[in-house]
């Protein structure tokens, strides 16, 4: 049954993640590092896990030219007939980054191709789980909805979005897809325990499975210059005008997530179908959840734990960069050791490492973005 | 009426302040540092308070061989006719150390000769105060007793000794000062508060002024086989055989600190006096305390103010090293950066510090110690 011969996965790889500084860097974003300590980066992890639904040549990595040449480093597998890595000269959000791979894809392969688009800076676990629901939305995808994956809250996080799923089926798919009946953009905490208990809300994870002749036809009619922009490019990709066009058109595109271009409007008209996910998903987002990982799996150090030593009832969560680290006392804290750069955040508070960032970009300090 | 002709100030620079790691190390213990941050390091601070006092030639420095040209090369001015840094091959304690200094000023200048021994290593702030109770110790000296420095005590500290006053004055020497009763080392809370509550009790600043023949003639009672020895070192001591002495006798010397080899067995018998020291003192014994101290001055940072960056609550003490140090979240920690070895502490657990140190050693981390 796998691969799927008509899918193709997208992987967007963009983001700084500053809330994972001073790990995460503006050159060595947080899908280029080993986040979990199992000699593998996030965005090859990513593709491993995209290999049995896709086979190695339908993996599409979209990035910015800053990153291209780590990404194709740490990706060899991707050394199909198609250049497989889109490097996009500046940063236009995920509308721009998955509409010109769906416009490329549709230009190689037709429309009733189908992408899935996956992030490369999440942690999933339960491989089978996880084929089971792209198995799942491409079928729905197949009946022309553009498809969201949906995982079952287990906490009423503010941290993530959230997809309202109504009660109808779609049909000839999976049982459980249902057609969306909204989105919620991280909401409050009542309201998100308002949500858990009513059960009608998954975690949006971020991910989407359409034809691409779908996606671009919502495109057209939505963001219609964007459309015709995205069309030219792909038209001239894989041809010798490629880099004139992208000077060209790329830096016209509007900045737009691809939720808010496409899913937040057409989800009212049921356009939209959920499939549940209950494989394991974190999105990593801030060091927070880092530490809970790892503390999930039994450890409280990411990097090498004969450099660590805790006493006296100290439970910090370590990132070891070159140099013993020491922690004493009662404290519950993220140590972050890099060379050049040294943070301490307490975890409730690990949003905040963005401010910090600000705040040495504000005093000059470009080096250690 | 300063400086005083016939004071001679020793000042003991041993102890590697493992409390005070990774800042302090074995190679660059605590005196040798500046902890305050005002270009000034411990030992520099304490000879500066004391010139005032005895001047620049009656200034002896004890320390260890391993240390001797630091020392030498921070306290330039000590560039008297006679030798002003005593190098001890082996730490061997405080009775050694200042017993040895003891014996060779009365080789140098006789037994009538009053000694001031003085930690290389504490902060004291009120300079017309110290040399006020310095004064008055020595008045009290000459009387024939062996006189310490009592402390106020602001709070049922356990982390100081304490010595109790008798309400019995000392002739001939100022109004305040006291015989003593007796001593109690680091008493516990409930202890230390009922001291408090008497008014009888001051911290011991660990300060001693004694007429050189007064000291050797208790030690010689007290522990002569220690006396005897020390006496034929200092004997050599200006002369060709200090080398071949010292190795053949050093050695053999007992460790003990001299609070315990004459002030606790002489304080009975009514032959120790205490002279209030209202000046401000701290031992900075942890990094607790060096805390404590800076953020009495307003500050949250020892070292480069602009490298160090706290914000969302967070309230952190930082020893910046060579890097920018980021603190996020209300977290009230220690944090010291050094080029090979970082440290988080809870102040609360500060004196757990010496613990960490032991792990590295037990690791077979020499370097880091």
């Amino acid at each position: 049954m796998l691969p799927i011969a008509d899918l193709y996965a997208v992987v967007p790889a963009g983001g700084s993640g500053t809330r994972l500084w001073p790990l995460s860097r503006q050159g060595r974003p947080k899908f280029l590092l080993d986040l979990i300590g199992q000699g593998r980066t996030m965005i090859q992890t990513t593709v491993d896990r995209l290999l049995p639904l896709t086979g190695a040549d339908h993996v599409l990595v979209v990035t910015g030219t800053a990153h291209e040449d780590q990404v194709r480093a740490q990706l060899p597998e991707l050394d199909g007939v198609w250049d497989q890595v889109i490097a996009e000269p500046s940063p236009r959000d995920s509308m721009a980054a998955i509409g010109l791979a769906a416009a490329v894809i549709a230009q190689r392969h037709g429309p009733t191709a189908i992408i899935g688009s996956f992030a490369a800076d999440h942690v999933i676990t339960g491989q089978d789980l996880f084929e089971q629901t792209v198995v799942a939305a491409v079928s729905a995808a197949r009946m022309g909805y553009v498809v969201c994956v949906g995982i079952e809250a287990t906490s009423p996080s503010s941290a993530f979005g959230y997809v309202q799923a109504t009660g109808t089926s779609v049909p000839d798919a999976d049982a459980q897809t249902r057609v969306v009946a909204g989105f919620t953009e991280k909401p409050d905490a009542q309201t998100a325990a308002e949500y858990l208990r009513s059960g009608n809300y998954y975690w949006n994870a971020g991910m989407f499975v359409v034809q691409v002749g779908v996606l671009l036809g919502h495109l057209a009619r939505l963001l219609p210059t964007m459309h015709a922009a995205l069309i030219e490019i792909a038209a001239q990709w894989d041809g010798a005008q490629r880099a004139e066009t992208l000077e060209r058109l790329w830096p016209t595109l509007t900045r737009i997530a691809i939720d808010r271009a496409i899913a937040e409007p057409i989800a009212p008209a049921g356009a939209m179908a959920v499939v549940p996910g209950n494989f394991g998903w974190d999105d990593l987002g801030d060091f927070s959840a880092l530490a809970r990982l790892h503390r999930g799996d039994g450890s409280r150090v990411l990097g090498d734990q004969a450099q660590v030593v805790q006493l006296g009832g100290a439970d910090a969560f370590v990132v070891v960069g070159t140099r013993p680290v020491t922690v004493v006392g009662n404290t519950d804290v993220v140590v972050v050791d890099t060379p050049d750069a040294l943070l301490v955040v307490a975890p409730a508070q690990a949003q905040d490492v963005a401010a910090a960032v600000a705040h040495w970009r504000e005093n000059g300090q470009q080096q250690l973005l």
